[in-house]
């Protein structure tokens, strides 16, 4: 199979696991009902109806590698989709980032209100937890402790909660490729790490190899990260969904601000390859997450 | 033993686990260290040295019924507080209750900043998790999932978030006691409730006997708002280490605004003589949980 028939089946796959996984959210957030009407429907806002989806894709496609059942797949992959969205509602806040649109649309906070953003955000964070913490998501409870205590590292404050502080102490203040690669490795990075590694929590796979999906992981994640600086470089708003140049704008250190364009797009691919090499281990049957790759290097958005 | 004496020991029994619980929670957080240090000082700022600790307390004398340990009682107790600690950060930033003094001192948004607030109340929600999945906690994984499901549900969309929400709805327009009543059992009482079974989840205790201590949560936690309403309506900000009045300053419908001084007054001593009759079934043993009924209908804070 040439590398260009992988990738032309790609899009296919993620959007299945997208259709998935939106199912799944669907049923597990709250139907909006009663005087706390308002909360779950900023809940439902926030998370339905949009984004790529590749923490899920990641964590189904890891599962797959371990054969374990979809249901438990979809589960854990709604439950890193829920800690995602509540990142970047939290993060979409005047106080925070101060964002307007996200994923093509206004932000929670916009389309409801600050307090009901705030309060979405909380409520789909502790929501993670009590999907990966039921029965449902695995019949073993040792699996599911691993699961939760896992997310809770990768989200936390040693986690994802301390790349955002990170980033906003580094606003107006130009940092070294040292720092800004740990900033975005918390930031992004841990929990893209926690989505590649969930499917062999799920699959109780053996070390070695879940540790080569957290090497996988970690040079996807910095890839990923160093392609959105290049997007928001070069990208428009429109493809986007979100203001593009608003890096520049706001005096923030990227990585193509501290390794300009051309290292910025040759480090990008070379973490790519090396993310690629992680998965020999695989064989053939990590074809999805080698396209997964390639994928997140030539995005447009 | 007299009433009377009982109370009189109370007091120190209660500042023994506020005590205990501090160190517990001085261990669990971050040490501030790397540029993520000002999010792990705002997490330690907004949960160490303060509150009576009276969740912590419910676990503690909760597990003690079960012959629960120490250090188990104490990790739990810890999660519950990180919880509590989380809601009044948020709950005090200027897009939600806008309240700048908290436990006596600047609250978190104000001593920090906005950001940091919204950041270090994620954090320590997400830490409550970890600590909870963490095998230290107990050896049995199923107690472990069981107490994780648990707290998320009391914490979040259908719990304690739900009832910020309500709350948040409510300003400004005047409610029944119903709805009212509907609004603290979220907002508080779950969280409560949970703070009350949870030694009973540590102890594996027969249905009968967590439904009981379920039952005395929920009408200890009633009464408790009640007197909460009563102090914020006849207290002095000195006092309470939050400004007195500003319940009535912001039109706010409390059980004093709905059911007047004196009826509000009787309801929270009902409840607290209900709340003692739930405690039948362990005799002189739960002495301390009688105790704190006493206590929280007569505090001045």
């Amino acid at each position: 199979m040439s590398e260009l028939t992988v990738i032309e089946g790609f899009p296919a796959a993620l959007a299945e696991v997208a259709t998935a996984v939106e199912g799944e959210l669907t049923r597990l957030l709250p139907q909006p009902e009663g005087p706390e009407l308002r909360l779950h429907q900023a809940m439902r806002y926030a998370t339905l109806g949009g984004g790529k989806r590749l923490r899920a894709f990641l964590v189904v496609n890891g599962a797959a590698l371990f054969g374990v059942g979809r249901e438990p797949a979809l589960r854990v992959a709604a439950a890193v989709e829920l800690v995602h969205t509540y990142s970047l509602v939290h993060d979409d806040l005047p106080a925070m980032d101060d964002d307007e649109l996200r994923r093509g649309r206004a932000a929670c906070h916009i389309e409801f209100d600050e307090a009901s953003a705030i309060l979405a955000g909380d409520a789909l964070l502790t929501l993670a937890f009590e999907v990966l913490a039921e029965e449902e998501t695995h019949s073993n409870p040792e699996v599911r402790g691993e699961l939760v205590a896992g997310l809770a590292a990768a989200a936390g404050c040693r986690g994802m909660v301390a790349g955002q502080a990170i980033d906003l102490a580094a606003e107006h203040s130009s940092i070294d490729v040292a720092t800004l690669t740990r900033l975005h490795q918390l930031k992004t990075g841990a929990l893209i790490a926690y989505a590649s590694e969930a499917g062999a929590i799920l699959g109780r796979a053996p070390a070695p190899l879940r540790q080569a999906l957290h090497a996988y992981a970690h040079d996807l994640g910095l890839a990923y990260q160093i392609v959105d600086d290049l997007l928001d470089a070069e990208g428009d708003t429109d493809q986007l969904g979100k203001p593009a140049g608003s890096d520049a704008a706001a005096g923030k250190s990227t990585f193509v601000s501290v390794l300009g364009l051309e290292r910025a797009r040759t480090q990008a691919r070379m973490l790519a390859q090396q993310a690629i090499k992680h998965l020999d281990p695989f064989e053939e049957k990590a074809n999805l997450l080698r396209d997964l790759t390639h994928f997140v290097i030539d995005r447009t958005s």
